[in-house]
């Protein structure tokens, strides 16, 4: 590669900030020269901080969900409802729906959702390991919390089909609808014919 | 402060992330899970490189450049022009005059311009190391590359009149016009007018 400046090690610098997704060489160039203008201190915080935590940070090896222990604090609180799933494809899915302080069961994180195009197949995704926590029994409900997309509702009708020779486990997907906020007259026909058919009882919302 | 992550690693690594100018929480939590998605080693590199280049780039003490040296690679150098110095603003400056070509002289850089609003005064700047490098003479040409702003002017007239004690010095500022490339339909009217009372020979131009 090229050295574009005087200087190696604000090369070296301005390369590794680069391959930051989103940030080009122009912005990383622009950060590098802010953290030379700061205090010292701020330098050793920033990069001890992404040291630390690639180091620290692991994987919980139950819902796949980051963690700095073997089992994530979520899996190990006794306090939530341990018979129910929230399946979400991301590590940050799980802070969302945590944001809304609306469930209290358990998550599992699959890592992605199944796409040809991208040549995600399930076999690349904790969908056995979904199946296995399923098999070992206690398990009531699995809420599918995957994206109103092609490959969300794939992925959610392929654990379907999996989870299937469980009858006792009940699959739920949320809710689809008019997002709040949103005007009828900008919502497209395919969300505002769906949330025709699954109308639900205006008395239910007043209770809610 | 508020944790907003079960894992204080990452709230961490987020609000040192989030402290980068123009990064907010989001885009630095977006960021961190990048991060840890990635291999160890980019981690690592990514974060000793930030600690590396503030630990081991100084200011050199000529012309105030950043440098891994007391000197700089610039003013170290034999080859180029010592009578002539370029004063800028930034250390970003002095690249972007380099990638002209077009500069075999030396540097200095005043660390901003004067701006009382922005509570900036001619003692904050490298002004006084400035006249001092005239006053030790070999000096016989100051060109002011400073930007075409308010400060800048304010900035460039209080330089003028400082060295205006050295009569032999000649100070002369970046020429301005058209931008390469602008249509005069979409230059402003200042702009134009200073452009036509410093218009220049055509056939200077074919030279060029």
């Amino acid at each position: 590669m090229r050295q574009e400046f005087e200087s190696t090690l604000l090369e070296n610098c301005v390369t590794e900030i680069a391959r930051l997704p989103g940030i080009g060489r122009k912005s990383a160039l622009r950060l590098a020269l802010h953290i030379l203008r700061q205090d010292p201190t701020a330098a050793e915080s920033l990069g001890k901080a992404i040291i630390d935590m690639r180091r620290g940070i692991t994987y919980c090896k139950v819902c796949h969900n980051i963690s700095e222990t073997e089992l994530c604090p979520i899996c190990a609180d006794n306090r939530r409802d341990r018979s129910t799933i929230c399946v979400v494809e991301t590590v940050k899915d799980v802070m969302i729906v945590e944001s809304t302080g609306q469930f209290n069961g358990l998550y599992h994180v699959l890592g992605g959702v199944i796409s040809p195009i991208d040549g995600i197949s399930p076999d690349q995704l904790e969908i056995d390991s979904l199946v296995s926590r399923i098999a070992d029994g206690g398990i009531s409900e699995v809420i599918l919390a995957l994206g109103a997309t092609m490959e969300g509702d794939t992925t959610g009708y392929y654990i379907y089909r999996r989870i299937s020779q469980y009858p006792d486990v009940k699959v739920t997907q949320l809710a689809r609808g008019v997002a709040l906020g949103n005007e009828i007259e900008y919502t497209d026909e395919l969300t505002l014919g769906r949330s025709l058919r699954n109308r639900t009882l205006f008395s239910d919302s007043i209770k809610a």
